[in-house]
């Protein structure tokens, strides 16, 4: 079996014809990827009944089991996203900007791949076939590392995505996995700085501080998710009522789902016995201050500790705020970044929170759940981040993109 | 004295209030930094003489003690560059794109102030008013910590340049300096993760090492440049001699100075006498490869070394190349990535290598010194980077900027 730094260097050798490879070239790679999945699922499916038997003997958690399945219909949901990403207009090559300098040099800022992408994650197969889409498709080599549990469908995937690339006429290194599990191998990864460019870590935060922490080069992370809805006193409540609802149960185990509401204390007393009647009957505890427990008694009594926890579970935190302010204040203090909402008909309040709440994505009378690729029409996402000096939210195709300047002269030199 | 910690926690606290500043008070600040640079000369030149006197005393060359040198027509330009930044457009609420999702949700991705950014600098007292100035515009607090040299000067600098903001409106805390000049203050600096967003590091390559190996905050970072000229069988011989000449010649320092030239083995025999010629009157030193030594004698052998050197003085290596694509090829092995340049009338040619060079910036017909800020129209640059994970190239306002996406509904609910 190869070193990882092999498997590296190869990566970096098929970046060069990557990154000028005709957009055609690149779809039809992701057209055959999508068919071969489809058409070879029968090995793949057997690999994985094998990750399936081998979570069991390590009694993981029916949850997590659920996660590692493939079936049929998963694997056409996979083919799926492989031929929207072929649909997604190429990053690369798009004049980001330009201009023409008064010696009459004319200057474009231009898109270009960025090279060589460490994909390291955890569990989901899925993970397998959205990296090797979305960086094949920006022009990137992608270098993946995926967790113990799927190890056995990781490498069916990869090599059925692989083959069917290159037999469309991608470079070999374009997709590659790296077939041990060890965890040294982690750790050489991110050494290899000569080789690549970014490191992407999907899945819990030990594995993302571990990476963060260890790696030579660039890392795009997201440690996790508090986000907040705010409910105007001009809110329309119902409409409140749906969203808080949406944010909190469609979904309670992931990022941008909310944890806090923050109510305006003029519209407490109407708005909250509402949304509790809903949300308690969909199971969840409501957790509050003492001014919303007023309101509400049979609410638990809300700590400074609940303020700053991500559930990821049917459990919402609830505060009263005498102001806007007060909700600015509050989110500025124990928001992780990623998205928060506010739910008003006044125009002022709106503009207000927008402009001063400083997160990934932030919203007026809408769920935070909408943050994410897919609903933000980006095609499939590799990931997410709140670090500012990346564009933030859902990253899709561009987050996978570098710029280079392209000048046209005439002979002009510097005087 | 405060505690760096101190420091980047008033930092820190000054980014909520300039995030959202009107970019009419921020213009007035840089008007009154401008002006009070220029009225407060006086202490000013009289600290700046304790460090030219340290400087001598500590043998000094020179050159390094003409870079720390301030007198009147210097600190008149450090304030008309000032002036400059405050004529730019600023960059924060940019609306980068927008669109509509088909459930009706209106996203716009807006650009905002990146935070706190710590600058780590060597000699120059130029650069702390260059990035007091740039920060601010792009709404950005800037914890500064210059070299030891200058450390009287950048006292006197930054107490006059943090004056005159806060008397314009600009919260305190928005221009400050590290005032000791101890090393470990650059190393506890590097931990302030909770209060740092990103560190600029300029200087040398020592200096560059350290904050990129120790930071825990991501880094802005450049460590050297080698840059090519590659002269095309079908150039304008002259244009070609004009284009070298300003690259290697006009300022032989710097990182964008060309350190080897590239020749078609087509049109060596006549363009390299014509470019020896002006070189060699300039006090050039010459090194080739064996056919460029066959045009010229003269010139000394060049070794695989010379390849990978930045010379930064006058000395080019060269090369005779039977084909475009070596000349790419050598570029690909040996150039830092920063600029290089095709010289030729040739379309096709001109066209391959705009697309297969992957530098910061690639010239056709023009010269690589003109990889500058100012030159490209973005203001006085903060500096320059060749990382991919950034857009590339010499960095203004924009690179100090992060994005949030700003999402307008009507009542959007994920599905």
């Amino acid at each position: 079996m190869p070193e990882v730094s092999e498997l590296a260097k190869r990566a970096k050798e098929a970046v060069f014809t990557l990154a000028s490879l005709p957009t055609a070239v690149k779809n039809k790679a992701l057209y055959f990827m999508a068919d071969s999945l489809v058409k070879r699922q029968e090995p793949i499916l057997q690999e994985n009944q094998k990750d399936i038997e081998a979570g069991r003997a390590r009694n993981l958690s029916s949850a997590m089991l659920d996660r590692l399945l493939l079936n049929e219909s998963r694997i056409e949901g996979m083919a799926e996203s492989l031929r929207d990403v072929a649909s997604l207009p190429d990053p690369v090559g798009e004049v980001v900007k330009g201009w023409r300098l008064p010696n009459g040099l004319l200057i474009t800022q231009v898109r270009t791949p960025m090279g060589v992408i460490a994909m390291i994650y955890e569990a989901r197969p899925n993970v397998t076939v959205d990296a090797a889409g979305l960086c094949l498709k920006s022009g990137n080599a992608v270098l993946m590392r995926g967790g113990s549990e799927a190890i056995n469908s990781n490498i069916a995937l990869a090599e059925v995505l692989s083959q069917a690339a290159i037999s469309a006429g991608i470079p070999e290194g374009a997709i590659q996995l790296v077939k041990t599990t060890e965890h040294e191998v982690v750790q050489e990864m991110l050494k290899l700085r000569e080789y690549i460019d970014l490191v992407i870590p999907r899945g819990g935060e030990g594995l993302i501080k571990t990476v963060a922490e260890n790696a030579t080069m660039p890392v795009i992370k997201h440690f996790k998710g508090i986000c907040h809805v705010y409910v105007d006193e001009m809110a329309d409540l119902e409409m409140a009522v749906r969203i808080v609802d949406n944010a909190k149960t469609q979904r309670p185990s992931v990022c941008n789902a909310v944890e806090t509401v923050l109510v305006h204390a003029k519209v407490a007393s109407k708005y909250l016995p509402e949304l509790a009647k809903v949300l308690t009957g969909k199971g969840v505890e409501l957790r509050g201050d003492s001014k919303t427990r007023k309101v509400l008694p049979q609410a638990k009594e809300a700590t400074e500790e609940d303020w700053s926890t991500e559930y990821l579970d049917l459990i919402l935190s609830i505060k009263v705020v005498e102001t806007l302010e007060e909700a600015i204040d509050h989110i500025r203090t124990y928001s992780t970044g990623l998205a928060e909402a506010i739910i008003t008909e006044d125009y002022t309040a709106a503009r207000k929170f927008l402009d001063e709440v400083d997160s990934a994505a932030v919203y007026v009378n809408a769920s935070t759940r909408l943050t994410d690729g897919a609903e933000f029409g980006l095609g499939s996402e590799i990931g997410i981040t709140t670090d500012k000096v990346f564009p933030r939210g859902p990253m899709g195709l561009e987050a996978l993109t570098s710029t280079k300047y392209v000048a046209y002269g005439t002979g002009q030199i510097r005087q």
